[in-house]
């Protein structure tokens, strides 16, 4: 990991700082949800946070400069890394994992067959071996059927599954003080969108439950879908053939099909999200672009440029010049993840 | 045409003794945008108007056996014969025949070549003459540039081009019962979602102002589109490549990747709406699937087995067993046009 001592050397300091006025002022804090209550309580005080509730309060403000239509306040999040954790693998490949050998019975050649033999065993890292390649064929042997009959599929298995670390199911593993962003935005007029390399058909039957983002708000890779009427009954079939990999510069185009506008902030946690937050913020008017940093080793994960997930690299590069701002989960976020249901 | 004939002369004299109600009843007629008001003034008392109104107020009784919640009632409508006018061509082809007149300076050689020869010569029917081939060729040719640029041109085509019978610009050709329907909808709770076969980057630039349908809930065919940083600027190229046909089983495809939820009403004029009304109403609950029937030919056109454009003939055999019913614009509509502007 490389640290970007610079910045966190003076993060540190006035983080710190804010500290000490945080304590000194917690006797006549007021309460959550109350009006001029903080929005963002498990933020500390410090850069990221400022800039997110300066940039609220700009677009927000009718008649200022920077008064942007309700309308047109769209944000956009990716999922893996920035909404939910994603270390050491992304939850999608998990669920592909597990799916695989749930279906090996009615697949026997699969045991004799790489990638599937490994992914049967149960050994990851020789499941993957194979590269995109390998990982395109699980997903595609595992994300099949109706659309509905997947989303049942994806519940079924995200109420039984278990994070070994966290021992928690996946999708109670979200962070606390991006949920707070979440539902601060929308209170200010925000519509809150999904833009996530993950399947969309993955992530929508949660996404709602978990993150209050309805499905026409979640935006994804998308497998070619056919549709189908069977009898008196009418379906869409996930065909085993990718339409659109939602990552890097398919970000800005799966955000032009679902919402034909461009969105006026982003946050993001990789290099996969660089193209959307170039895409957001290159355009006149105020703009918002932040980069969740894992440097948590600690309570969470510290990864970045040589991460085989969620690798941010380029992006520790270009951030500052891009004008977008970093959030250290370390020295940001007073906590990480919602608390356990 | 080949007329419905039982039930248009059932719809007639229906008809006739409403509109005998109705004028005895015109003295005590709330006024439109009051409480209690007919919210479809421009509709004829009869069966098409009282199964769109006997559905609105069962979704939207709480607690009733037929209630919805908002966030599920999703309704999409076509465009193109269902929303405004489109016989004796679809208005995009007309936008697409007129913007090569003006692209061909910059392509001498298309003087030469067809279809953009006869097209360049205002010849419609020869520069259609080689079909769909032809006709992709035309809007590959036409629909080019950033989606930031093309949505101009589409906005100043739209304010010059006018329709030679009705003298009027075409995005006011819309049918003032179904702009009622639009807002009536809204009114309850409604989502309002176009799902139409004319391209998304042509309808967006109007849908809104027009219909009061924003960017995010129009649903179309889509051209690939590129990502492309230019110097500090970001793009959205169109590329000439046709990624998603929304049209017959395309339109519950496009539905599902843009909203991901299954719609409660669908409203549509063309066997290419087939599939969509099919999908539509092909799921447990109250579902609404209504078809505008062109019959009237002095107040607009009178077409459906054997039109070229806005065909409906397997639909006229099949409306009446899969629930449909089927909106006389000859009996049915007080009025065609939206008023002129």
């Amino acid at each position: 990991m490389n640290h970007d001592r610079t910045r966190f050397a003076l993060t540190r300091r006035r983080w710190l700082a804010a500290l000490g006025a945080a304590l000194t002022l917690a006797a006549c804090a007021p309460m959550p949800g109350v009006p001029g209550a903080d929005p963002l309580p498990s933020w500390n005080e410090g850069p990221a946070k400022q800039r997110i509730v300066d940039f609220v309060k700009a677009v927000g403000t009718p008649g200022g400069k920077d008064y942007v239509a309700p309308a047109e306040r769209i944000v956009v999040f990716d999922n893996d890394g920035t909404l939910w954790l994603e270390y050491p693998m992304y939850t999608q490949v998990l669920f592909v994992l597990d799916r695989i050998k749930a279906l090996a019975p009615q697949h026997p050649h699969w045991a004799n067959q790489e990638p599937f033999k490994s992914a049967i065993a149960g050994d990851i890292k020789a499941a993957l071996a194979g590269g995109e390649k390998a990982l395109l064929e699980l997903v595609m042997a595992a994300q099949r059927g109706s659309t509905g009959e997947f989303a049942a599929v994806v519940g079924d298995w995200m109420a039984k599954a278990q994070n070994p670390r966290f021992k928690r199911p996946y999708d109670t593993l979200t962070y606390q003080p991006m949920q707070e962003v979440l539902r601060y935005l929308r209170a200010n007029g925000f519509r809150t969108y999904i833009s996530s390399g993950g399947s969309v058909e993955f992530m929508r039957p949660f996404a709602e439950r978990v993150y209050g983002i309805p499905p026409e708000q979640v935006v994804g890779t998308r497998q070619k879908l056919l549709y189908e009427v069977k009898g008196t009954q009418s379906v869409l079939l996930m065909q085993p053939q990718i339409e659109h990999v939602n990552d890097g510069a398919g970000k800005p185009v799966g955000i032009e099909v679902l919402i034909g506008r461009r969105p006026i902030a982003a946050f993001g946690n990789s290099d996969g999200d660089l193209a959307m937050l170039q895409y957001t913020t290159t355009a006149p008017g105020l703009r918002l672009g932040m980069i969740v940093h894992h440097d948590d080793a600690v309570r969470e994960y510290a990864y970045d440029r040589e991460s085989p997930v969620g690798k941010l690299d380029k992006g520790l590069d270009q951030y500052r010049a891009a004008g977008w701002t970093l959030i250290s989960m370390k020295y940001d976020w007073k906590t990480i993840f919602t608390p356990a249901r």
